[in-house]
């Protein structure tokens, strides 16, 4: 559909001109557009069914007539409170537009062509993408009884050189985690010359001990946190990094100034603040995780222990028969994904979600299930 | 405050290591918070001062409750809205973080270390900071009677072999533009190997026969258009960039699939649909543009014919009176920018806005001119 006019049309860099176009996710609505009708059950995504803090809606209801002006540069407000929950200088929080967004910022600033970046062998999607986008060498290793494995994730970073090496926990898709000691260890051995990038999206679902104490003099790691998943605002596009003033306001030389949408901060603010609503939704969370692994026990299948807003359901046979099931469950209405790689891939990824979204589930899933295996 | 560890902490690529941390603009609240109180009047960063349309704003007070779901990733009912609206594709159409954000992409898929850009010296300087960004060597070409000079630019793209040019119509910081006739010129001699970038954020404030004919087939051109001025949503963050159906593939290479918010997209859907009140807009940004001449002329300045929602005064002097005059104001409390370059810098740039606003111009405007005047 481009005219001949004896234009060759613009000079994408070699490295634009590699890469595909593509998506680390294909979202719900474009399947229900493919599909023709919608989900059921809307529990693909790891989004917070439960919703947000009745507190930030109706403070982002409250301040729509002010979306006229462009949000604050620096999200102040909600960096100041940050700041002061977690008990660090603000120079030490950066605001960007979710994990998503601040990952391409961070994987700018350290990785170029040929870099080698580790990470886990069917870990976060969107950050291989940021690594491919900017011609980083991604290098994988294996998990480990369904848990990253911190050990190997640094031996390997060291005997490649990596600039980052990249570990969530709690674990997506896995939902498994690590201890706050472990992880401890992990960056006391980052070796020199390497980035850890914890990504701690899932940390307000773990239990306490999980998260390693806060030490934002520490120059080996950054954590990555986000109100997309605890506190219900995926859809706003909040995430936050904690690191070294250094390394905070290196974000300062790449990052989209005015990038913060004003209703996404004034809801991420009023969200932080309602303290008791955040646990309202950890403890649904706790009783929904049961209900899952309940579902997936009267169907014969196991479901992995879980420290997030999912379950991981061992369909206990290989990644075929996952995918069968997880296209019957689609079929069936039930948006829900899978891991992407081996052996992992025999699993599939269930998010949570109130009692009535577990109803359609457990309808769907034996049915599913016998569809799958041919019965 | 970077502990000492014997560890020396993130890589940076050199590029990054080469860069400032640095921010094409210092926004209001932040002037806001450095002073110590609030603007009276916030006529600096050309947002609506009219605000969003009364359904934009119902919209995205009902949808509030659904920000937990990410925004759809194809921002597909929009991009069907405005495909329908312009007579092209969906496929010609991609819906970023605003201007600023589609920019960057578009820089970084086009723009590596040493490839030259071209632009007028004192143009958008979100543009020069994402060219810096992505180490390109933008070359500039100055304006001519306070336009753009769109022969020029060409000229000069052609000599350096420039990757992209880019040009603004109508203009920010003067508020001047080209007819359409002028702009086709410009498009029909884009050097082959350059990429001609048309902002036309301003665009619904020019007269009729401003835009040039859209042509998605025509690989020399990428339109950039936004939400943020006549639609009154700057802080939702939504531009569209128009252009043929391979560039538009292109973004998905790079782009950051789901960063868009939630109500951001229904937003700007809503306000889409409102053409009487982006009527209603328009005529009253002709008013108050007629307003800000008018207070420019009773004090004795000149101000530059508008194409925009912002009137550009004459202060008829150097860079350092409109400069003094720019401090005199924001210390009487009225938020207003400048052109940065010369002989742009003459100038004061002041946005539209209602009536009461232009009231508190019309009173700090005197004494602001007699304090810089050291009467």
């Amino acid at each position: 559909m481009t005219r001949d006019i004896g234009h060759s049309g613009p000079r994408y860099t070699d490295l634009a001109a590699s890469l595909p176009a593509s998506v680390p996710f294909v979202g719900p609505e474009t399947q229900e557009r493919d599909r023709g009708h919608p989900f059921s059950a809307r529990l693909g995504a790891n989004e917070s069914l439960f919703g947000p803090s009745p507190r930030a809606v109706a403070a982002m209801a409250a301040a729509t007539g002010e979306t006229w002006k462009y949000g604050d540069a620096q999200s102040w407000d909600l960096r100041a409170a940050l700041a002061g929950r977690l008990g660090v200088s603000m120079d030490n929080i950066m605001v960007g537009e979710g994990i998503d967004g601040l990952l391409g910022y961070l994987v700018r600033l350290v990785v170029g062509p040929g870099d080698k970046v580790v990470t886990s062998l069917g870990a976060y999607p969107t950050f291989n993408y940021h690594v491919a986008g900017f011609g980083g060498d991604l290098v994988t290793v294996p998990y480990r009884d369904d848990h990253e494995d911190p050990v190997a994730l640094i031996d390997k970073a060291r005997e490649v050189g990596a600039k980052l090496v990249y570990i969530a926990n709690p674990d997506n898709p896995m939902g498994t985690w690590h201890d706050a000691a472990t992880m401890q260890r992990m960056i006391e051995t980052v070796p020199e010359g390497t980035l850890l990038v914890l990504d701690e999206a899932y940390l307000e679902f773990a239990p306490e001990g999980t998260a390693p104490a806060l030490d934002v003099t520490d120059p080996r790691v950054i954590r990555m946190r986000t109100f997309s998943k605890a506190y219900g605002l995926a859809g706003a596009r909040v995430g936050y990094a904690i690191g070294t003033a250094d390394l905070i306001s290196a974000f300062n030389k790449v990052r989209n100034h005015f990038g913060m949408a004003r209703l996404s901060q004034v809801g991420a603010l009023a969200a932080l603040e309602d303290e008791d609503y955040l646990a309202e939704v950890q403890a649904k969370v706790v009783v929904a995780r049961g209900r899952i692994a309940e579902i997936a026990a009267a169907n014969g299948l196991t479901s992995l222990p879980s420290a997030t807003n999912f379950v991981t359901i061992d369909c206990g046979s290989d990644g075929a028969f996952a995918r069968a099931v997880l296209g019957e469950l689609i079929a069936r209405d039930v948006f829900v994904r899978m891991p992407f790689a081996e052996p992992q891939d025999r699993c599939i990824r269930v998010s949570v979600g109130e009692p009535e979204d577990l109803d359609v589930l457990a309808s769907a899933l034996p049915e599913a299930l016998a569809a799958a295996r041919g019965d």
